[in-house]
Order: C-alpha cells, then sequence, then structure tokens
C-alpha cells in the first residue's frame, strides 16, 4: 500500500515524528505515526484514522498564513496527552497515521486544487476502513477534499455538517473557488444537495444579504449562534446529525476555526467578536466524533502568524482535532 | 484622460468612505455616507442616525490613545456586513450619515469640551429627527454630549442608561472634567438627576467607597455584573428602561468599553478581569436600541493602540455601534 | 532644605509601598503594610493576614518566569481598590503585612526549598493568628510551603483544595521535586494523606493515564471542570470543603493560575484552551476564602514576561488574591 | 443644512486623501492627489509622477501579507512633511496622482498578472511624460511592470537596478511566476538582457549557487553588500546607473525591502539579519532618482501584518518612496 | 517580632529604591537616593546632581503615553550597573537625589506647566551647586523648565543644546504650549535668543518649509544627521558647546528620544526611520555632559506603553541618563 | 562509534531533519545530518563538525528560556542555503553531523553540568577530528564544555576567545555555577589561564567594578566595543588570535548573544542598547573559524520565548552558526 501511496500527489513535510515507545503514557506526537517512518508491513495495517496535510491558503480572499497550520498542528502535538479525562479515555485505542501533506503548485491554484482532490480520493481509497482528517489551509479546500470523497463513494449521498461565522455560500464566478465559495461549489456541482448541509454557529454582520437568500434558495439548513446556545451544543448537533443521517449515506465534518470568538481565536484571518467559546467547540465536534456517519473532517482557516508566541488558536485547532478523536474512541466502545 | 485610466484594470482602493453603490450587498463603509461627499440637497435629507467622532483623550486620567478609535473605527467598516443574520435585519433600512469629528484644541482641555458641547447641541438640533451617535474619545465627553442634548431639549428630562466598570462620579474639584466625573458632573451642573441615571455592569475592587457613598447620596441606580446574569442581560437592560421611561421624556445611553472583560477587550487603559463578555455587551446595547425613548448613544474610552494588530476591542467596538443600529432599524418595524 | 523642598509642587512617586493616609479611599499598594516600612511596635501587631514572595521558577519543567510574579503582583496593586463592590466589603477591615520575598539560591533548587520552608515554619508561628499567603513561584513551592506549615502544626490533620489543570502527582524519582510533583510529594513524605486531597477544574488532555492511576491509588479527590459547571462553581467547592472540614483540622488552598483559559490567562507557560474562566475562579476563591478551616494558600505558575504589555494574568492573579481577602473579611462578620 | 453644519466645530477626518490646501506646510497626504477626486481638466494635465497600487501577494512562495502594503502605504503619508531636510528640497515641486489599485483576481493569478501588465501599460502610455511608481504586492509583479513598460516602448533597451536580497532567478517551470522569478522571467521572454541588471545588496546564505551559476550564465551583474560598504553606497550606484545608462534607453528601478536588516525591517516575509541599513537604502534610492534615465520604480515584499502597531517598516517604505521622489525634484533643478 | 522575622530566609524585594550598603558594587537603583527616604541632615548635604520626573503628557500633539516614563526609568535602574568600562569610572563619584515628580493637574495643562516652572525653579535654587536633570514627560516641559531656570538666573543668558529629529518651533497660536513649541516658546518669551539653539540631528522629512524659514528666521543653528556623520558626533557637539560658550552662561541640554532611528527606539509616539542609532546618541550627550557649562538637562517624548516586554527605548533612554552622568564625573577628574 | 555515542548522556530531540537529495540546491536542514538517522558506517565515517544541543537555562541568574534555542535552531535551518554569497564558498565543502542534546535534570543543576562535561569529553575523543559546536543554553555551559575538552586534551594548554558584554567572573562561591560565573570557574579550577582569556565587545554599565579589578587579578585580556570599532572588528580579532596562538594550543570560541545591541538581539534575557550590530558579529565570528587553532565553540544565552513571531535572534544566532561554519571551509581552501 505504500507504493500506492507514494504515488499521490502528497510529500513528507519537513518536520518529525518520535517513535512510540509504547509504554503508560504517551505524548500526541508519539502516538501519531508517520507514514515515512514505517515499513510497508506497519504502513499496510489496519488504521482508524489518517491524517493529511492541506497547506494552501492562496485561495483565500484575505491575507492568509493558514498555509503554515499542518506544521504548527504537528508541533504542538507534544504538548497534549493521549488521555482525555473528561471521557475518561485514552487515544492510543485508535490508530493513527499521519501521510504528510498534498503537494502545492505556487502559482496554479486550480493545479493545487486538482491534487488536493486527488490525494483525498487515492488515500480514501487506499485507507477504506479509516476517518481521514483534513488539516488546512483555507476552506477552499473543502469542495476539493468532498469532490475526491465523492468520487471514492460515486453513489452514496454525502452531509454535511460545518461549524462556521460564513456561509461560504458566494458565487464562484466572481473569484474562482475562494475560501469564501467551497459549499456553493458542491451544491452546484451536484456533488451534494443543498438540504444537506447543517451551519451551525453563524453570528452577527458577516455574510451579505445575497448569501442568506442564496442558503435559502439551496435549502441549506442553518442555526445561529444563538440558537445554538439557547438549544444547548449537544442537543444542537445531535439533532442536526438525526436529521442528516435520515437522508445521506455519509456525513463529511467541516469546521471552520472562524465560528470561534476572537478573544479564544486571534490566529484567524477573519476573526469576529460575538462568536463561540473553544469548550463549545470542543464539544461540538465531540458530538460530531461520536456519530457513526461522521465519516471525514476537515479543520480550516487557522493562521498561525497572527497567533503571537503564546499561540492559543493553534492549541485550540489541535484541540478540535483531539475531541474529534474522542468521539471516534467512544464510538469503538 | 480619465476617460481612458478609467478603462484600465484599475479599481479605487476602498480605504476610506465608498460610494455606495446600492446594490444587493453593502459593507458598512459603503453603507454610511459621509456628509463631506454629499451635496446640499443630499445632506439635507432625513437621516435615520448621525454620527459624529469625538477624539479627545488628554482629558482622561490615565495615558490613553482614545482620540485615535473614531479613525480606527471608520478603518473597521469595511470588515462588517450591513445584515445581521441574528435578527434577520438589514442596516440598510436605516439612512446613516457620518459628520466627521469634533474640533479639538491640543492644549485647552475646556475649548475642546465646549466645542463637543456645541458641535452636539448643533447637531441635534440640525438633524432633530435622527438619533445621534459619538465616537469618543474617552467617557470625558459625555459630560459635554448631555449638556449639549439638554441645551437643544431645554424643557425635557434627560436619562442616562450607563454600561461601565465604574461609576464615574469622581469629585471635579480634584482634576477638572476627566473621564472620572461625567455623571457627577451631569448631576450636580444640574442637567440630569441621580436617580435618573442606570449604571449596568460594575464588579470588583475598581470603584473608591467614596463613589459608591457618594451614588447612594445621589440616588445614581446600579446592577453589579453578578446581578446582571442572575437576572439575565435583557430582563436588567429592559426593566432599567422602563423605570426610566416613566420617569423621563429621553434616554441617553452611553457605553463605556472599559465594562467588558480584559480577555475580550485588552484595547482599553483600565481593562479588568471579571468583566462583561462582548455578545453580553452586544444584547445589551441591542436591547436599549429597541427601545423608543434611546435617543442617543456613545461608545467611549477604547485605546486602539493597545489592541494589537489583531484589533479584538476595535472590532468589538464597531459591532457595539452595529448592535444599536440593529435595535433602531428593529424599531421601525 | 528639606522643608523648602516639601513645599515645592513635587510628590513622591507611587511606584513602591505607599504608606497609608488612612482617609476614605485607599489603593491596595496604600493598605498592605510592608514589614521592612514598619517599627518593632507596629510590626508586632495583630496582622489578619501576612503576604511573603516566593520567587522561584527554576524548578519547574518548562522555561518559567514566574519568580518575576511577586514583583509584578505588588506593582499590579495600585490599579485595584480596597472595596469590593460585589460584595459590599471593604478589604481595610483586614490588616495585611507583606514581609518580603524568601531568599533564593541560583543553582541549588534544594537549598531554596528549604528557604521555603524554614521561611513559612518561622512565618507561621510568629503569625500564628495571621492567614498566610504566597505568592510563587512556580507549583514545587506548594511541598514546601505545607511541609513548612506541618511543622508549625506538627499534631494536625492538613487537607488540600487545589484548583489546577493538572494532578501534580508526577514521580519524583524522575527529576526531583518539578512543579509536577507537590501533591505526590506531601503524601508520599506522610505530610498529607492522598484522600484529603480535593483538585477542581483538570480538564483536557493534559494529564497521563499513570497520574490518573496515581490519583485513584492515592484516593485523591478530583472534580473536571465539566462537572464543576454542572454543579455550580459555588457548590462544588462548599461540597469539598465540608467534605474536608469533617477529616481534617486545617486547610491549604492552592491555585495554580494553568486552571484559567488561556484566552483568559496567556502568562501561564502551560496555559491550555478548554480552562476556567476569571469569574469562576474569582468565585470558587471567594468561597474558600469564606470557611474557618482554610488558612493558608498559594497562587502559583503565572509568568509575567509571556503577559504582553497588557498584562490580563497579572491582574487576574491579583484579583485571584483579592477575592480571597474578600472572603476571609466576610468571615469576620 | 449643510452650510449651518460646517458652521459648527466639526473636521473632515484626516484618514483618506485629504484635498490640498496648497498653503505653505502640506503632509504628504494632502499633496499626493487621488485620480477620483478630480475632474477631467485636472485630471489630464501633465503629471511628474504617477502612483499605482499593485495588491497582490498570493503570487508569494511564502506566506505574506504584502497585498496589504497599498493600503498601509497611503495610510502612513499623513506622518510625512513634504520638506526634505536634508537636500533642503519640496517635493510640491513635483506634481503626483494616485490612480488606485490593479484589480486582482482571487484565484486565477495570472489573470492578475495580466492585469498588472495591462494596467502599467496604459498607465505609461497615457501618462508618457510622468514617472511611474508600482507599490506592491510581492517581487512578481515586477515582471508584468517590466513587460507592460516594454509594450510602450517597444523599440526600446531596458535596464534594471535592483536593491534586494535575492536574485530572483528561480526556474520558472518549477512554480510558475512567484515572486523568486521576475529577473529570470524578464531575460528568458527577451524583455531585457541579463547584463542590462544591477543587482545590489546581497548577502549572507539566502540564494541557493543554483541561482549564482544562473547569474553568471546571464551575465547578471550583482553586488555584495559587503562590496558596497567597501565603495561605498553612493558611489556604487552611481557607477551602475553610469554603466546601465550607456547600453540602455530607460532604467526601471525595483526596490525589494527584503534588502534591509531584519532590525529594520521586520515586516517582510523573508526578513534576514546582515542586511542593509534604512539610511543606506534611503540613499541608494535617492541616488538612483536623481539620475535621468532612471524613469520607473517598484517597492515590493513588504507585509504590514508582520510590523506590529510600531510599524517601522510601513514607514520605512514610504521613505523610500519620498527619497527617490526627492531625487526627481533634484533632477528638475 | 520583627527581629524573629528578620533571622528567616527572607529578604526585602528590590522592586523600590534600596538603600545602598554602599559596598564595592552597586546597581543605579542603590546609588540614587530618594529625597522621600533621607533625614534633614542627609537630605541638606551636597549633591553633584539632582533628578526630579515630570510625568505629563497630555500636551503632546499625538497620544502619548510619555507621562509614564519617570516610573519606568526607575525600575529600569536595577539593570544597571554604576561602573561604566568604557570610560573607566564608577558614578558613585557623584552623589545624586531624586526628588520625586512634579504634581500634574489631569485637565489644566497650564497649571501643570505652572507647576513645572516653580518645581524646576526652587529646585534649582535650593540645590544651586548641583546639576538638575528633568525626566519627562512630553517635550513641552522644556520651556517650562528653561523658564523656571532662568528665574534662577535671571541676568544670565542661557543657550541649549537639542538633540531632536524636529525643529519644536511651531506656533504657540495654533495649540497652545504644545511638545512641537518649546524652542519658540523660549524664544518668543525672550526667555533665550534664537542664535543660542543648537539643534543637532535633524534628518528626513518631519519638519514642515515653514519652521524651516522660522528657524532661519530666529536664528536658530541647526545641524542635519547628515552632517553629524560627516563631521563626527564628538566633534560636532563639541563644536556647537564651544560656539555656545563664547555667547552664554549656561547651556541646557535637551533630548528628545525621537531623534533615534525607530529600529532603536520604537517606544516614542513620533518614532521615524532614518534617524541616529543609541550609541551616537550616547556619545552625545556623554559629551555634553564632559562640557563646563551645559548645567541641566531633560529626556523627553518616550512612551513605554509602545515599547513592548523587552522595553528597548526605555534602556535606551536610562543609558542616555548615565553617559550624561559619565560626562559630569569626568568632569570633576 | 554509534554506540559509544549512544552511550553518552545525549537525547534525540523531537524534531526533525531532511534526508538529503544532494543535488544542487541544499537548505541547511537538508545539510546537516542526524546521527539518530544514520547507520553504523554512515555515523562512523569522518565529520568536519559535530553539534550538539545544551538545553539548560535554569542556571542563568534572571529567567531565561535559553534552553528552548537548540530546537529554534534547528527550527530556523530551511531558512538558509549552504552557500555563503560573500565568501563564494558552500558549506556543503564540510560535513556536519547533529548528535542530538545533553540529557538534563529538572533539579539537580550540578548533574545536568556533568552531563554536559561527560558528553562534550565523550564527543571530543569520538569525533577527535571534527570541530565541535555546543548550542546553549545559558554561559554557564561554558564551563563544562570547556571542562570536558580539558579532560579529551589534558595535556595542551586552552585559550579562550570570547564575545560578550560582560565579564562572567562572578564568584562561585555567592550562587554557584550561573551564567555569570563561567570564566571565572575555568581559570579557578585550573582550566585554564586569565591571561589566555580574551574578552572583546564588553562596553556600558553592564559589570560591576570588582569583576573589573577580578578581570585585572587574573589578567584576563579584554577590549571594549568602541576600541574593536577604532581598530576594526577583524584587525582586532586576529590580533587577539595571534597572541593567543603563540600561548596555547587549542581556542576555544564562546560566543555569547548578549554582545549583540538590543536592536538587533531582543531575544536575549539582558540585552542592552549600545552593542555590537550583527554584521559586525557575523565577521567577528567568521574571522575566528578561519584559525586553524580555534577548534571548538559554543552560543548561548539566546532566548526564543522573548523573540516574537518574527525571531530577528534566532535567524541572527543560526547565521553566527554559518559565520563560523564559513571560516571552517575557507580553511581548508
Amino acid at each position: 500500500m505504500l507504493n500506492k501511496i507514494s504515488e499521490l500527489p502528497i510529500e513528507t513535510p519537513a518536520f518529525s515524528w518520535k517513535k512510540a515507545v509504547w509504554g503508560q503514557d504517551l505524548k500526541v506526537n508519539e502516538w501519531i505515526q508517520s507514514i515515512h517512518h514505517l515499513n510497508e508491513e506497519e504502513g499496510g495495517k489496519h488504521w482508524d484514522a489518517v491524517m493529511m496535510g492541506v497547506p494552501i491558503s492562496r485561495s483565500s480572499i484575505s491575507a492568509s498564513g493558514a498555509s503554515e497550520f499542518p506544521e504548527s498542528f504537528r508541533r504542538a502535538w507534544k504538548g497534549f496527552n493521549t488521555y482525555n479525562l473528561d471521557e475518561e479515555v485514552d487515544l492510543r485505542e485508535l490508530s493513527v497515521v499521519d501521510v504528510g501533506d498534498v503537494k502545492m503548485h505556487f502559482t496554479d491554484i486550480l493545479l493545487s486544487h486538482q491534487n488536493i482532490k486527488d490525494a483525498f480520493h487515492g488515500l480514501t481509497k487506499e485507507f477504506s476502513g479509516s476517518i481521514p482528517v483534513s488539516i488546512g489551509g483555507d476552506h477552499s479546500i473543502t469542495a476539493m477534499l468532498v469532490k475526491g470523497w465523492k468520487e471514492t463513494y460515486p453513489n452514496e449521498e454525502i452531509g454535511i455538517l460545518q461549524f462556521d461565522t460564513h456561509f461560504d455560500l458566494r458565487d464562484l464566478k466572481d473569484h474562482g473557488p475562494t475560501n469564501g465559495t467551497p459549499i456553493r461549489n458542491l451544491i452546484e456541482s451536484g456533488t451534494i444537495k443543498g438540504e444537506n448541509v447543517f451551519n451551525i454557529g453563524l453570528h452577527g454582520f458577516f455574510n451579505a444579504p445575497s448569501l442568506v437568500e442564496c442558503a435559502k434558495e439551496y435549502g441549506v439548513n442553518y442555526i445561529t449562534l444563538k440558537k445554538v446556545r439557547k438549544n444547548g451544543v449537544k442537543e444542537t448537533v445531535e439533532q442536526a446529525l438525526h436529521t442528516l443521517a435520515g437522508k445521506v449515506d455519509r456525513i463529511y465534518l467541516t469546521c471552520d476555526m472562524d465560528v470561534l470568538d476572537i478573544a479564544y481565536a486571534p490566529g484567524v484571518p477573519a476573526s469576529t467578536p460575538g462568536g463561540m467559546r473553544t469548550d463549545e467547540l470542543f464539544e461540538a465536534v465531540y458530538t460530531a466524533g461520536l456519530h457513526p456517519k461522521v465519516g471525514a473532517m476537515d479543520i480550516v482557516c487557522l493562521d498561525p502568524m497572527r497567533d503571537g508566541v503564546v499561540q492559543p488558536t493553534v492549541k485550540a485547532g489541535t484541540h478540535v482535532f483531539l475531541s474529534f478523536m474522542t468521539g471516534l474512541a467512544m464510538r469503538k466502545k
């Protein structure tokens, strides 16, 4: 299998993993294995989850360093244990492999997008029993990831659970497939149906009225943060998943870090006041991770270069990933 | 030649007021009109609200760059749409004009104060059907603004709704009309009655006991943040407004950004832990905007120079303004 | 000549302890007295509380400037009044003396630790009717402070109320008495019993499974932040204190500032997302301050060097101290 | 009503182009005229220089916010007078117009590049007697600007004077026309000859050996900073210009802000230690401005988002522009 | 009890004036004595220099926290020894006393200015044999300090040696006695003659042409930084002092920290590129300190709030003071 | 040999290297090989230089994160090519291996120090033909490194070339082997003679007079920065090396990053104004690298945690290493 993977447009990041001792206590960087340090046999075993970096941000509307997040994400691992004290579960019950980063072209954005689609299609084909997690990059990647997923499961209906401050329903005719367009891209390309999208967490003055109309026209479901808080985070996510599960075969979870409040997430190009708290997002993502139909996830629009030396947003993004993994681990029980 | 140039792929940069196209989607900088770009006829029409900058902070007790907020405020507009997703209202239903900044003298603070009073009196006389919003500047300006308002409506009773961590009841005999004195200034000058002040959001160790005694003596009503949270933000503000409305003709809303917690508002000279969250303040201000007797507003004590490159407090201050506008827009419905 | 100078419009700068005028309003730096400015008679009077700095952080696992907190703490005093508006109590009802900082050796950590123990034992012996508060420094100091306290009360049972994101139960055999070990240190040395420890506020992925096992083995009680929020902060702390009070003679409160969320406390070496808010911590500490058996307190692991120019964590740490003092003041009523 | 308002003590805020009063003292923002505020007659007059923004950085190899510099540049103008004290010349002797920014596409980089070329060609055709200055954006724009210039003067030989830490001779086959390729792009497209390039200021470990070989192969002239300092900045630039002037008809000056030392220019994506001081760059650019054959200029690779609140690099970039203008003004004498 | 406490391993924290032990090595905070810690006899002895804080910045044209510098200055002392390695002189050969800060009014700037004048007049009368050094505050204070000095020596001619990027010759009629006016203020009030001013270090685009004309009209001598560097810093200062000494009885040295380059002095409200390096300023000030007619000094326009946590400008400002003291100490030899 | 190395107290840092392709262009992270990625045969070959991390800073007098520099140093490699444009030399002519970091104990500083000595002794014994470079860590490590070196060459005389703002001659009796003591430690232990130390770059007020006396007593040679600049950096270093070479067998180069000016090196705990520029230090270190008797080097006291997101000091420290390597490479020619 390693041979097949090595044919995909994926390359090794210049960064490292520590070979796990598998003793009692592990840090996340000792738990997640790099495919480049494995032999054919090790690499070919079953993995519960497979992680891939998607380091692109030149498709972002505003200037963004989200391309740097995959590296910052991996570097943050050593600050986290594998044990989740809240749920009393050890993530080591899951096996996770890191296959590296999608190859990017510096000036041909559409080629980079094609690489993302090809890489995700190849990955989900080779690791057909694993949950793939993509670490962006800006939100434009979600369109390509879901298209690649659809290619792997052409006869299945895909639903989207989205945590976001924005609709991401901008018109592709204006500026092409930017980070403002992925949901519209997927609907207009026939990859998904608008009614199979649930967008949770929108608020304030950050969406133009034409996008609201577009959401209504396409039947996109959206629940503002105010309503989320009235119904409860867990309950809202469960209801959305329940509805989706009745209509689709697989659910894709996309987590735009700009859903968070600027006080919690300064390291996001378009961070805003009035957004979610991190504990709410962790609960939302964990709840999604529990659901058996949620089969893929991405984390996007986190720019480590705006995050100062303390790096609160990088830590939050890493925690989002681990909260989702906790859901996966609980599923197995 | 200008015609030929206009055929080139060159466009006007959007760093100042952008003449609105009045198409479907607008940013706030395209919605609010500058009076300096209007002709006599345009300028003379009815405006729902009129905005004025008050760039003074040399009257602040502690060193402050609050004088820079009007400029930062206007620059932040382009990061906000006119559509409020939570209330499903488009602010374009309101017309708003920006008349510029009050002229300030660099060393004669009392003259600057007089200018503020004269400007606000003139403004509220000329734009008698409009809601005026003043963007500070430090809190000393509120005394002059309300005095100017009183001059416009000499026979009416004015009430104050204040969101603040402090009483602002310091003795003017100590250091003159600083940002620690506006409420006392208004009471002692007979402009308002102490009992017609509601101060909401105080907390912690940030008021001397003599000021508490002063508040009691003058009958100033105050509700600590702890009590606000027990009763609900919306309910507390509604009750205060209800009580005030029974006693006064017009209510002035003054929003000191230091009411916010330091985690949400680092860009405030005297920011403190234990304060309000931004979502609470947005709800409070929106609720005030809904009330028919609330006829003027100011936002004070926001220092953009302490706000770093991410500018969370500048964004929060801008959102406060838009939350108030949302209340106004809902009033019309 | 000094007389003539004192007639000029010149005043003492307030950057160190200011001799209190005991007039109506006081800042905290005018209220807390430095023992070095007192004569024998003044120093020998009864003090309700006594404060000591413990400026060590070379015993911290990760690089830390927590040794700088005692100085930053004292400097922050002038930003706080003695009056607590929420509880309507004036801290001047308590008398507090600052005895200075424990002497530290730059390369002999065990000697520094011995000094901490000796200083605290001596202090609690001399000021036997006072509540001692120690300002760290990293968490390693808690082991030495409690040992010194035990020396003063050798026949009494001591309980620990801990606010922390971590267990601090690491094995001393690995790297000696670091800031990851104080609770284990105290249990294994027989100073306290594991069952007499209540750790409140843990969350997320910040404790290895071996430490959870160790906590269970030693019978350490722990309540995750999620559970705290379900039961209420006040209720959780009261219950823990109630249980402890039934088993021990004296309760030591240790407050590791890393219990706070990174958005509220960037100035902590190991700050994490998903932690406590400051208002929750203030309430927890205040509740502890109310309990008659809580007889000593420390604040640890606050690194002012990571706190930027706005210093939110330094202000929060100072507020924690004052919230505890408020509890003490309420006890007297 | 506008008349009455204009009698109030209110003034226009100076945060955008301020219509010049042409009195004795002017700030740069009052001196440079925006074409969008001019009528056909005003716009059609002769201008000594014409300025255009080129807000693109998605063609940058590393993540960059250089697209934000045109806006920051214009905002910095109000911090500078028109009078140069060192040379005792007032820039008002020159007339300068700002035509706005080149239109950019968000995902089609080649289309954006085409726009740059078309805009510059059109501009230099219409303003044939003016010196055009382009404000980037990343260094990829230089290739398109010079190509557009060549289109205006197809029968003339163009030379390049480059201040840079890098050769910018990367192979376009690798990643297309990034900011690492402009000089190679121009040579390989036949727009200029390698021997007509003078690159001044290179140093250290920031160029791969293959690029040095490429420079030698194409005959690109380069002078390291060490050698510049041995010969003198002024003398080096004069010699380079003298040599170039003997071979070409027009000289294009391109100033990559990464030529500066990281201590002087933190706001550059690839800033390095060991680079030029700002006073050296100002002298270099001024010297270039004096030469009659230097007919166009650009400033590139300045990222205001890394420049903190103090903005030293934005100020330096603005000064570079004014130093060049000083040279132009001296030419006229 | 104090005796027993003093036997514990506890020491006084060094965050305020530390009573000197007069042993072999001293930090600056142990060398400079606070007048408030001295008795009548100690205070009445001869002092070589006397230092006074002037914490005002509300007279600054742009928003400034220069009022905070006296406190930051004193706090920085503990980072400096008294021994100057370059000149091999120990500052302990001088005795220096700190008399505290001038009392300021928060809104009556003219009253604050009057206090500055009165305090300096009284000080220089009482400490007639001492060199007074004033620590600002913004540059407006220099006018009041020199007026106070003139009052002490009414029959003597005073000259000014100024290190500055600006002329400070703005018209007082525009905005009163701001930090842009002190030199004009002194000339127009007849306190000094224009020809007895030497301004050294001006550069770039930071002075309006009307100010240059004003300088010429009043006969103010000025030497740009470029010329300083051609002639040598030491030589330039010596020549200026030599010329001045032939015409005046006493020379006042005023050091505006904005003379420094922004790379060295970010903590200045109007910091600019192209300015002096710190080593040049230290040499300039030291050279001035050597001259027997230089009888007073001030340091102005340093805003610690823009100086980040590393505080390079605060350290530079402190070093400027010590460089001047070194000159004084060498004078005695 | 790998076996022997693996017995030393050295461990792999959790960080990676990219296996070099050895094509035409290499980044430094592709050029330096990690011993942990080599097999026995590869590891046993001759290496021109061997690099070791020494991550300790708890022996620093002031709070320091210098322990984090080895990791930051390795991460910075990818920003540098192997080709030095100034000297036209490619560092690939040298082979360099990274053996990892010395094992540290968290609370037993003397044990950590012993590990440093043992590791360096073992390393220089095994790699007897290689130049060892140690990356600190604080300056206390130099004493242990030179002692370990002496153990390898017990019969040879060792000289020290030191670039520093301080003497580092503090008395070990006061606080043990801190970063203020290494030179005294080496002299008093008889490892080196005081007369065989050349300290270059001292300046200002950063050394107590007792240390100057100590330097004189021990015959330590020191040259202030002012004198360095008079004689020329290169000339000064050459003269010092020439003198040393006449007296000793081997010269150890220790580079304390605090020798740099605070404007160039904010990321140093005790950074000061008035220090060296980076280009001067690069030249000094390069000159030392050229000399055949310079046989080992260290870089100390660089704290990446104070270096902000731009990391100028980390980049400067990495350049210092590469400048030294350039000298080595030139030696071979």
